[in-house]
């Protein structure tokens, strides 16, 4: 049984996109939402009209992980989260450093909406005289970017967040690739050269911007 | 034929998804990146080959707006670039302000990608003595948050870009509803009550490290 339950789980992730996890992130936030409000159980359909969302989707996404559904209830809600929150990996704590202690830096240590999930940003780092030593407001502290590699291994970091400019990117990312830290979240502009070994994820802020540019130019009678 | 070009462009507006919206701006990434590197003419198979997309997925979300791509020898990287631009809004400025001049604020105000589109920061907000009257780095001038309304007009603001505490978001995003401005950039965590008339796009920085965790998660062996 629990070979089958591996086996399954393992060819349903070759099938899941980046797409489908973004789902899930977004369904775990509704029924953390949920929770808080004191809601036990809910249908696709409720679930789908409360938070504009798709029924038939969130069925489809969800099948994928195993049948969690109960005919004539619909999904318990706080198993239905704890479910999502191990697809997810977030069962366990994850380990993240920041690199950059700019104005960026410094903002997604603090984040509120990391910690709240199960992530510990539990180092920053910088090359300037004046941030070494210091902390976030947060009380994550800052170390010289030149023991990257002795710290997020004695740190045992999961997950390493580039806020540096993008002139010094590709030498830090290049540091990061031989710590052992397997997943990277780049906020750094420009192309980068993602070394062997490593999953980098880039977010660029400035398509949000644009989604709503297109907005207002198709949306403007006087456009 | 003008009449035409516009009912075609507002019949193709409905269509058009934010995940479209999301993937033009890959594209006129790509295309920057093209132009900068010196390429006059590409295909959307080399298109796609190169920035690792999609060539029928191009070709499909290029076709909405137009025929674009000429026969034997696909697109005019500098004409795509500027018809892009134009279906995304961008060959207007855009004036943007920022709520909150924390490090996320000060961050935002000083995004380089953002200058680099088109986006021009014009004012940042804040309620803090301390900060009102001072500028970012970047030289955006941050003004007292009870002068939103005078300001945001004074200004011809375009986009607001929320990065208040979630305990001020809500009150501040009423603020902006009275001020003409109609789209809204939220990096708050927490829900928020869209007045009429308003646009908003959230973006939560924590769905792209829990894309990451999943990653970790199904890639390793040991979980």
């Amino acid at each position: 049984m629990l070979v089958n339950s591996k086996n399954k789980r393992k060819a349903a992730t070759e099938q899941v996109s980046e797409l489908t996890t973004g789902r899930l992130s977004v369904y775990l936030r509704c029924l953390n939402q949920l929770e808080a409000d004191g809601v036990e159980t809910i249908s696709s359909q409720t679930l789908a009209e409360r938070f504009h969302l798709n029924a038939a989707q969130i069925r489809k996404d969800l099948a994928y992980f195993g049948e969690f559904g109960v005919r004539g209830v619909g999904y318990y809600v706080k198993d239905l989260k704890l479910h999502l929150r191990q697809i997810l990996g977030l069962d366990r704590k994850l380990k993240v450093a920041v690199m950059g202690a700019g104005n960026l830096g410094m903002a997604l240590a603090d984040y509120p909406g990391f910690r709240r999930e199960g992530f510990e940003i539990v180092a920053m780092f910088d090359s300037a005289d004046g941030k070494i030593g210091e902390e976030s407001r947060g009380g994550v502290p800052i170390h010289d970017i030149r023991d990257i590699r002795k710290v997020l291994k004695k740190e045992r970091v999961d997950i390493v967040v580039l806020a540096v400019p993008a002139e010094a990117a590709q030498h830090v990312l290049d540091q990061v690739a031989g710590s052992g830290v397997k997943a990277v979240l780049n906020f750094s502009p420009g192309t980068l050269l993602v070394p062997e070994g490593i999953k980098l994820k880039s977010v660029d802020l400035t398509v949000s911007l644009e989604s709503l540019s297109f907005f207002l130019a198709q949306g403007d009678p006087t456009s």
